[in-house]
């Protein structure tokens, strides 16, 4: 897990989401920090963007992905089933350019994009949604991108190497909490606290007992 | 408000408070960083300590305070009325020096200690507190020391001129929440966050519109 902007107050969204306000009354605050780095800006086809440590950390985050998970909440704002038109927030070529296992009680036929990206809609719990990503990747890393649900599902279930956090400076005060249920979650990790000159913090966890070979972020 | 040290998860303390553990099942971990530091050593009687960014804040912090504010379960942890003999954590020769205002229901008559610190027992809220303190601290600071509901209140009434917190990278999962109901309490601050070698993230947040003269720590 990757580049997961929480509040100091730990929401990793707010409250009050639509397909306008993807998080809600947090608005574009949690992630302001990511689209002022050089990789950030080019992902809004801009240039220019800062080139230190966050920038660092957001692009090693695009590198050596063989498959992302992520929960239908990520893939679609809102309520109820999918609309059947609906091929997420990415517009046609998506980011990913990779296998993407969406998470859903209502599996449907796969969607191919451009760019690599197909997104698979199946109902698994964490273990075997790792088992199947990890044989999507091809011998690459497994990246879980949220929400903030899924998030908690596979830190639950102990199935994070390498998680990334980054906490924003502002008090959302309510929405989806990342921390809850995870009394005492540091004693798994190595954990680093890095500032940097954007205001935001870096809390990097890595597994004590690493698995050999891939790694799940 | 200074060195005031919460878990990453927000907990300024833990559950299942006792007089052996005040801090309840967080126990020592949320202080062990100040407990590290040349003053916090000096405090138990020690000597060395490091001598950096983490003991210059909390060094900074025991000079120019003229009254101290807390609440009754900082001054006494455990439930029901105070027992007639309890004089508080700190021994015959507290580390305050000066008037320290308990905040209770229930007001008895002051303490006097060594080394001038009287502690007094009133019922106020926090304005009228503060108004207190400011006259009894001739001139200099005054600080809040907690505990958490205690420091939540201030802030809620917008009373706090300078907030300095201290995030340890431990998930506590329960305990009294020091950010519940604070909601864009950021926009009143100018805030930076700084990690140190020790592995804490000092928050710091100083007041956009400061007073004039006199301040609120």
């Amino acid at each position: 897990m990757h580049d997961f902007s929480i509040s100091l107050d730990g929401f990793g969204t707010g409250e009050g989401l639509t397909q306008d306000q993807p998080f809600g009354h947090a608005g574009q605050r949690l992630h302001e920090w990511m689209f002022s780095t050089a990789t950030g800006r080019a992902m809004l086809g801009r240039g220019g963007g800062t080139r230190g440590v966050d920038e660092a950390l957001v692009a090693r985050s695009r590198h050596g992905i063989g498959a992302e998970i992520m929960g239908l909440r990520k893939f679609h704002t809102g309520t109820g089933p999918l609309p059947d038109d609906w091929r997420g927030w990415w517009g046609e070529d998506p980011p990913f350019g990779t296998p993407v296992l969406v998470l859903t009680h209502r599996p449907r036929p796969p969607i191919e994009m451009a760019g690599g990206t197909t997104f698979h809609f199946l109902d698994l719990p964490p273990a075997e949604a790792l088992a199947w990503a990890r044989d999507a990747a091809g011998g690459l890393d497994v990246h879980v991108g949220g929400g903030v649900s899924t998030l908690r599902a596979f830190l639950d279930a102990d199935l994070v190497d390498d998680l990334h956090l980054v906490v924003v400076p502002v008090v959302l005060g309510r929405g989806q909490r990342l921390w809850d249920g995870l009394e005492g979650l540091e004693r798994r990790f190595d954990v680093e606290q890095v500032a940097t000159p954007s205001g935001v913090v870096h809390v990097t966890m890595t597994r004590r007992e690493k698995r050999a070979g891939r790694r799940t972020a």
